[in-house]
């Protein structure tokens, strides 16, 4: 199933994505899609829905994230081969990890606002994980079934923020806008192998990013057992799991380093395959 | 006011502790102390109750974190110049940032389990700051009064996770059980000066931790102002501002290091000057 949550920030109703690519109510089935519906015995139930008699719903609303009640976003650093080889960095022995504010998650096509007096601010497009059932100390084996299903996430980054402000680079990944998820949460019988999905992000058009899973050094399964042996995953809780090359921090000419950051008026696109499209404005930030 | 909740985790009721220091019903008045509950309007409202008509509550319930529903639990390193002096480590220009998975936050004497395989789990008394009014791009001086009130918490730590693991502090600081919190929300008017605090931590009995916030090297204030220019920080979120001298890893004997952590059957007591006492028992892991 493709579920979504859709309409004003705040208000969003539950939809799902049916076979035609068309938006159906899901509000008289489900509150809402949020950690009580994520376990695998609310998605079977779900998954029995007769789909055409949903509402289907007119015009195009806004999508807000596919989640609700997501309480952790946790991040995995340096997790594709590629980047890291493009980065000159050490291949990580164990996956780096960081934390995203949740209150920077905001819908898949909403704008991304520079903060204040930022020059650095940059892209990643990235697959998200969802989890469905509590995992803690769970195997590589088990923990496929932890998760209820995925999402695309453009991992918004402030260099400056992230590397340059001392600690650690949680002050450049969680401001405001920096989370944008969505727009569906594909479940994951949809999604056989994650580690075999295409993806890809442009700027203004121009393709940046092109990778695809197979490259990431610690693979979902891993990376979500290894995050449960160091806290209680939940329901609703999002992991992205690192971007693959391609990033504006890394852009080289002629062999030298030549960053490229996001202005006022640009536009990110971004997509993975199977998970749906992104597509960003970038503007001032405003209160 | 001195603000809690109490009862059987995830059963909590909103109390008060009145002026003779006993236990009262405050769920006929709100129905939890939370993000509603902590603007200046509310809890001016809540100041307004006649405290002796509340019933009092009998027995000695468990106490649980004081505020429900915080959705940010971010941590300030390295923030007491006598502990940086201690440590051998430079003065940080600007606060670290890190955060703590809210997986971890559980009630004062909630007892705090080992991870499993940790060798190096350590203490750390901290004052709490909990946001009672939203703050974005706030200044210094505007920023004590988005403050909703202070609480007392031990930033558990395991420092091989926080260290020795690669990537940020993160993974060491958010395991199951490292945040004990509470057990008294002290509302801001009664702590007219929360650089003037003194705090301490025994474990076993023995006095390991003395200090006192005006040691801090960024101010309360100028943390949540500071923190307010990376994101937006909510009603209900807590930071926890660092801590003083006196943590196992700094252990020295002779002048050499000789860390000290915790074993299964320590007992940690800890607590800031108004702000109430703490009492952990350490044990294993359970699941």
């Amino acid at each position: 199933m493709k579920l979504v949550r859709y309409g004003k920030p705040g208000q969003e109703k539950p939809g799902l994505i049916d076979a035609q690519g068309k938006l159906r109510d899901l509000s008289a089935v489900v509150k809402d899609v949020g950690p009580e519906q994520l376990s695998d015995a609310a998605l079977a139930k779900l998954a029995k829905v007769n789909v055409d008699k949903l509402p289907l719903v007119r015009g195009k609303p806004r999508f807000g994230t596919p989640v609700a009640g997501t309480r952790k976003f946790i991040a995995i650093g340096l997790n594709y081969a590629d980047h890291a080889a493009e980065s000159g960095l050490p291949i990580p022995q164990e996956p780096v990890v960081f934390t995203k504010a949740i209150s920077c998650i905001q819908g898949p096509n909403d704008p991304v606002m520079l903060p204040k007096g930022s020059k650095k601010t940059d892209w990643e497009v990235e697959l998200g994980v969802v989890i469905g059932k509590r995992a803690r100390y769970i195997t590589q084996k088990e923990a496929l079934s932890h998760v209820a299903g995925y999402v695309t996430i453009n991992d918004v980054s402030e260099r400056e923020f992230q590397i340059e402000r001392g600690g650690t680079w949680d002050k450049g990944k969680g401001c405001d806008t920096f989370g944008p998820i969505g727009p569906w949460l594909v479940t994951r019988d949809e999604v056989p192998n994650p580690q075999k999905l295409s993806m890809w992000l442009d700027v203004n058009g121009q393709r940046m990013q092109t990778g695809n899973t197979k490259t990431m050094i610690f693979s979902v399964a891993k990376i979500v057992s290894y995050l449960s042996q160091f806290m209680t995953l939940e329901p609703g809780d999002i992991i992205t799991t690192g971007t693959p090359p391609g990033v504006g921090m890394g852009i080289k000419k002629d062999g030298q380093p030549a960053p490229v950051y996001l202005k006022k008026g640009d536009v990110v696109t971004l997509g993975i395959e199977g998970l749906g499209e992104q597509r960003q404005d970038v503007v001032a930030f405003k209160l």
